[in-house]
């Protein structure tokens, strides 16, 4: 029997470290970490990926290891991978890599994932100061439905996805991310208003050897010490793509990313069973181990040909995509909308951020009527698949943002209902999710009418 | 024969000026403007409407109507309607109104619509900062399908919604608003930075006599005098609904309203054939005239059952709603992206509504290279049923939006190819939208790097 | 202000009969029945029509209407319109005539309709041998939605269409029809076994004068007698479309029609607020009279380059078409199944028809223990927007033919349950239908196993 | 690490014969095929399936192994499977046993499959009359989607299903089956007029020793002597289930079977990358080997509370089923109508089978016109996610069948067009189906009028 299927370039054994696999992993952007393979054009490979903790966070009774995940180690990438074109020559800064993602899924044998919110004073999310404690919860895969003994009530199917995938900087392209994302660190509290809204801590996250790694490039050495300083970190999403989070990078879709360095070295990792738009208690998802299987084409000089520079460079491009076709379908959605007015009851202007935090509160309040926590809900919008969606973005002064849920999701009958009598059960929801204490000093966002 | 269908509760004669209307209409939101009409729960009734403009855009040549438009007049809005239960008792403060939209559509005889953006010292739009000037385009519908003539090779059927539809506030919510607006509108530009980098003028539209209508209210009256500087300009979606510019309020779905004044006072106009997430251009849905075929039913006391207060005060909360089973179907979608850094490569911390504005100019540039300007496409995103999505909020310092776009729309293929020679047909799409001069002073943002 | 707009080509007054109509009805094929308006390709124009009965089924309390009712004289049909291209060109046969839909629903100020199943001596059904009363049910329409009071429990959107969209025959075409069917009236019963099963009668509906309308051409004239003689009644679908009864030619779908005679003499009625695959009960979908909006296009010389003949003559075609965008959106479907063995347990041969006739019957029995009547479920299955599919027909002996039922219609969970108590309410639904009694000798089939 | 995932609990080597595996495959329905393996209640598990031929078929260049195959051997099926209650009691008669299919797909390192038309001297298929000889297109699979050599310009994502998924059969069933397909088999020329016209032969595949396999029952035995002259074959869906080819027994559907013995002894096997309504070609699904993972509930006594019998005794019922939440997406249709006229032009009478013929010949006349040989469309709409549709089947005396095809997976646009010069390419799609001979002597059925 002839060999089928894709080949595999990028395996993983998930009872190893990242740096300990047959390929180390890398957890920066930098143009000199050198490709671990290399594929041509139309062939079919897979890469294997650990979580984006790589490992550190466990199926375990306990949210400590969430309060306590050292950041600057994540998330832990595959690759880079060379691309080279069926005539022989690699990609070139300038061309348009295509990726096709064929399929895609949890790894065999470790059908887990888990989603948190970080401690307020280690990462926080985009309510961290409404749930400025670390939470956790562990979902189990059956095949395509995901279920957690922390969120009973739900179960619903994946619109699985990589969190982050990329192809790798030039050095000039580097170097505009280290100094607008230092710029902001420096000058963001003074200049920049919003940042007093959203909590999230720090700012940004500049270059730091900590927790550095750079796949073949040994530790301690010169070369590491140099690309350490420089590579950038992998938390935002940028113009290399990179961690964009889009749930909607899915069976089928095609990624068009631009090519800065030969080779293009694209890498990917931060498999997401499940997200929701937005991730919005950051450790967000349903985070996984996992594989995808990539054909890749070049269209060569296709950046200036269908990429658009938005910005003083012509390297200020973002890329584009396709929608695959078997998305999860639903039919019945109940829509949650906010505006740009603050709990404090502030007017913002056009502030999509702040109108699409107001939905999500109203959300997760709505739903606690249900018989879950609230922490429950926080964890469950984050990675169930809902749509977050800019509503209105001219209406001066308010931006009016909105959050769809599937009503599909969950066991009982979610709409409102004119009955004296509730028809659905609202059972109390436990257990409840994992939960630490919060020992900072930071207050925490009181809503005075909200229900308790 | 029986009479079927739904009865008459306010009629429209688009011949006549709001203000000459049957049962006049009004723009303005405040308590004691005087119901127009009663409705029971559960029986089906229609309302007809007049476009935005209370017909001052016309089916012409020119956009100097946009140019020129007095803004204080708008939104003129069909109602007050009053809402009385089964047993003859009327909604009350704290009652959830159920609103469910049995259909809709352009009125009869007058099938046609009209997408435009402001002059920038007129209104502006989320992208008036690059295009100032006020243009205008014309559409025509063919039943479920809109076409203009001034955007050539596109074709859709619309999500019809009305902008606005909302219940009256109550005197302390009103006395809310407006102060929460005015402290916006005097100490904006100082404490929000945001302002800065959304350029549309002024910050909030704070009342004013100027261009007041209030219904039965005659115009001059004491009674008018003292309503009008208190009430409320029609601009921004609040508590109370209003213009939120949900494009998925179409037929079927359902409204979950709060009722603050006796008998709940439903008001509800700026009918859009079809608009985009976001309706970028301000003037950016395909407004049209139009009727709504509805049916009310009372939640008692259904606000503090299902509404979440987020603010300082049990009036403190938005709608809900559920989505309708009509919308149009598309299965591919291109997509674009955009992160929190601003034209000028500025960093922001976690901005959706910079980060969707840099996917909206993405897609503009794009698009503009199959033969459209930059204004048609401009149009175009404003008013076709494209999604705007926020995709990650949490990834620091970026935001990542996306503006997902149908590809069945376009009678090419708009996907990037891999052809040396281009497939489709790159037509030149003559003619153009609409234009008037921008005679401002302010300087336009030029992206030194975006194709021309 | 402009005309906007359908042009009104066929205007109807329901208060009128038929054939009083300002241009008459007709209820036959045929290539002399004058045309009583004319179209150009590109223009967009509105049909009013009647419902199939011409107004003699009414909202009653009684079937007794649809048990007398006169098959001879249905369906009363628009038109014929005789289509001209834009060079002034009557279509030619030959050409392909393309009509799109682009708008459709009931007339205003008559928004109800029926669903019934003829007593088994006068028109029967697909399941007349089980069910051999004449029964009715009532529906009205809430704007996209249909209720019924006498099928209490069950709401959906309309898949709305019109049963009956054709073009003329030609004499040649006309003669293939009635010679072919009159071989199966006079040979049928011993030659096609099929007819002892499937028990609907007659078998074929041969050319009668009576009930006998043609348009322009006034009863008992010469003309009238020739053609009333020759022309073919409009029960079944046939090579120039005609009563094909398909639910998804609804709003945007495309009709890719033949053109047999000069001008195309395009005729269309028998509106269907929904109806599902099969039209099970005969009368079976939500009957009703309404508008087209419509616009035709020519492809000149189209049949021969886009249909194919199947049969003895190049006249043996069908139509082809295109699905419109905004068909009724389900998520979840619950799906019966039946293979090729009918209730006697008799095994035929790859037969889809009792294969379908077993599927419908499990379904109707299924669902009639959630408190339905099956004269109830027999009416819904006709009517609701369900799917008829033929999944199997190579497993010799035995087809399969599937039935899916979108579950959202439904007011409880109709879903199987592994709850020993019943979750959702069994309510026993009343009242039933509207029912006479069956007063002929023809055995019922009664199927032993079945529930009561 | 702990273990997560399925249980395997048939495993296959495909490089094994189905009767070399560890677990020994069977290809009979008989009450005492002993079970391989046993599952509980709520546990996940995994079955793995060879092709419906155990390897006969190869990805070869010829077809000769189609023509030459032994259809007494096929299918070869996974188990059976024990099912007992999480309680530990077995599933009982009259018990409903529910399988949610959790995920499936194909072998990992097999990622290929075939679709083929077999002679028509051995099995035929729904038009071996038009296409009497074998005819063989390999597919090759990138994750989703199936691509194949023999018929370029098409891909499309695969809705993957288990052609056969089945209950044993009772004693007393199994006797049901065989009497009355032996009277079909003795009597069906003569009492089934039907059978004149659809032209695959046996007309029933009744019992044989020839090719029979009992798994674990060693052959030529005493026992398998007996069960070998007893034991149903697979070719047919019957009341267990079994072959029923439903191409929506996707991912996340749910069945519910009849438990007819004790243990229910589930089997499954004829995995199909794909396949559309009705599979055509009857070798028509993309034929592959296969995993499923599944999940089993009972419901006790779910027989009688659930299940209709539909004939003289109770265990005459058809399994339900609930799609699930995956499939492909596709919003473009062309759609092809037939009637129950058959290729001679003679009338039928509500024939679906005989409609359905004629569209699918219609569509296959229709494709060949853009560069496809017929054999490849035949081979395309037995595997491509096309829908059957019985659309109207009480219109006497035509019965209306459909075909759905979904536009997007074709490389060109097939609609038709009115442009004089063609706007798509309609290349010659070379090379053509892999292809024999046929060596019988049947007249091949010609439509005189049809494009050559």
């Amino acid at each position: 029997m002839a060999p089928y299927g894709p080949r595999l370039v990028v395996p993983i054994d998930v009872k190893k470290k990242p740096w300990e696999q047959k390929l180390p992993l890398h957890n920066r952007w930098h143009p000199d970490i050198p490709p671990v393979a290399e594929v041509k054009t139309g062939e079919v490979f897979r890469v294997e990926m650990v979580d984006f903790s790589g490992g550190v966070i466990k199926d375990d009774d306990s949210a400590l290891d969430i309060k306590s995940i050292d950041l600057s180690a994540v998330h832990y990438l595959s690759g880079p991978i060379r691309v080279v074109g069926e005539d022989g020559i690699a990609a070139k800064p300038g061309d348009l890599l295509v990726v096709e993602i064929l399929n895609l899924g949890p790894l065999p044998g470790d059908e887990w994932g888990y989603t948190a919110t970080f401690d307020r004073e280690n990462g926080g999310g985009f309510l961290t100061d409404h749930f400025p404690c670390a939470t956790k919860a562990i979902w189990y895969f059956e095949g395509i439905y995901a279920y957690s003994p922390h969120i009973p009530g739900v179960r619903f199917p994946g619109l699985t996805h990589p969190g982050v995938i990329g192809t790798a900087p030039s050095m000039e392209l580097l170097d505009i991310w280290n100094k607008r994302e230092r710029d902001l660190e420096e000058n963001g509290l003074q200049n920049l208003k919003l940042c007093e809204v959203l909590h999230s801590r720090p700012l940004a996250n500049l270059p730091t050897p900590k927790g550095c790694r750079l796949g073949k490039i040994e530790d301690g050495t010169p070369e590491w010490e140099k690309i350490a300083r420089e590579a950038a970190r992998t938390i935002p999403g940028r113009e290399n793509g990179g961690n964009c989070d889009i749930k909607n990078l899915s069976r089928g879709s095609k990624i068009y990313l631009p090519v800065f360095v030969d080779g293009a070295n694209l890498s990917t990792g931060d498999m997401h069973f499940s997200q929701g738009d937005g991730e919005v208690s950051f450790c967000g998802a349903i985070e996984m181990s996992g594989f995808l299987e990539l054909k890749c084409e070049l269209i060569r000089g296709g950046m200036k040909e269908y990429l658009t520079p938005m910005g003083p460079t012509p390297l200020h491009v973002n890329p584009i995509f396709e929608i695959g076709p078997v998305e999860p379908r639903f039919s019945e959605w109940l829509v949650f909308e906010g505006i740009s007015v603050d709990e404090s009851g502030r007017q913002h202007y056009l502030d999509a951020s702040v109108a699409y935090k107001r939905a999500v509160l109203n959300a997760i309040d709505y739903l606690s009527k249900f018989g879950y926590s609230k922490e429950q809900v926080y964890l469950l919008l984050s990675c169930c698949p809902c749509e977050g969606r800019i509503s209105g973005i001219v209406d001066s002064p308010n931006a009016c943002a909105t959050l769809a849920i599937p009503t599909a999701i969950f066991d009982q009958d979610i709409r409102p209902k004119n009955n004296k009598v509730p028809v659905g059960p609202r059972i109390v929801r436990k257990p409840d999710v994992l939960k630490c204490t919060y020992d900072g000093n930071l207050p925490v966002t009181r809503n005075p009418s909200a229900s308790t």
